[in-house]
């Protein structure tokens, strides 16, 4: 009963719970509607410098334009030859795992009742330029592991507060896709 | 000698080859140069809104600052009771994964003696929020299958751009990540 009455108290932390909530209900009526496809395209500018948009995403059975034309470059820093006219492809990376979990504890906390005052993250990922340098076979080309830090403060007692970061890592689309992995199919048109 | 006579032409598609083979021996010549720590800190601002920034990284012995200071947000989209007030966690991966692979096509390239004039592609990701909503604990919760299609034009015929895009994907790191998964840890400071 008192998580039924802090579910219908109505936003918290800038969610919109009561939709959110009738969001999930709606799914769940038609899971058709839990399909989304989401879709970037890139275009080169020089050397090691590119910029992608993130285009109209398809979902909850129709297209969605975002509400503003969303471009972003990335480069490789000097010491890799590049120009650092942005952050590397890699650190995009980090930045998706933190916004994907920061976001999905704000959804839990709401839904559980629980104000936040404060999340914040660090995210640092080693790589070892070996592999991807092309000067070794045996060290990988990626990542060789990955370590995020969540810092939450909110009106709950601390336990709880790591139960909503715990819950959100449970529910990452990030997280799941950076740790299990994901097919990936690349085609090619040359001229 | 083709390749050697290449090799020694100078900068190509904005790529300092020069630089980059210089690099490329330096490291083989002392392989802990190649040692990098990519890190990100990212702060909650509201609801599903959050923003990260690319902070300083380690790597050929010493840290490095970016040139400016890069601040990117992450958002939910209105459907999902976000406010979009940017992109969303999951499309930052696409972005990824094009600019990662347009990097080394462009390096890759500049190496093989190929001038390119364009390099575009398209990235789409299918995700089914079944998982994520926790609705269903049979649907993962992260993309189940990611496309890309490049487009490469440059003055080399159609095969030896194929290879390049294929060299491309064999040594990037974004591609390893998302396709072979890595290890993440999570650790939770709660107040």
């Amino acid at each position: 009963m008192q998580a039924v009455e802090k579910k219908t108290k109505g936003p918290l932390n800038g969610v919109d719970t009561p939709t959110l909530f009738a969001t999930i209900g709606a799914v769940k009526a038609q899971p058709e509607l839990a399909k989304f496809r989401f879709r970037a395209s890139n275009r080169w500018i020089a050397g090691t410098n590119s910029r992608s948009r993130m285009e109209a995403f398809q979902g909850a059975g129709s297209e969605h334009a975002h509400k503003a034309e969303y471009a972003y470059d990335a480069d490789h820093p000097a010491v890799l030859v590049g120009e650092d006219r942005a952050p590397t492809p890699v650190e995009f990376l980090l930045h998706a795992l933190a916004a994907c979990l920061t976001a999905g504890i704000a959804n839990i906390a709401a839904a559980r009742g629980v104000k936040l005052t404060e999340v914040t993250s660090r995210v640092e990922g080693d790589i070892d330029l070996l592999g991807l340098l092309g000067i070794s076979n045996e060290v990988r080309n990626g990542y060789q592991g990955i370590r995020a830090t969540f810092d939450i403060k909110g009106d709950a007692p601390a336990q709880k507060l790591r139960e909503i970061v715990e819950q959100s890592r449970a529910r990452s689309a990030v997280f799941d896709v950076l740790t299990n992995g994901v097919p990936v199919e690349i085609s090619i048109k040359a001229a």
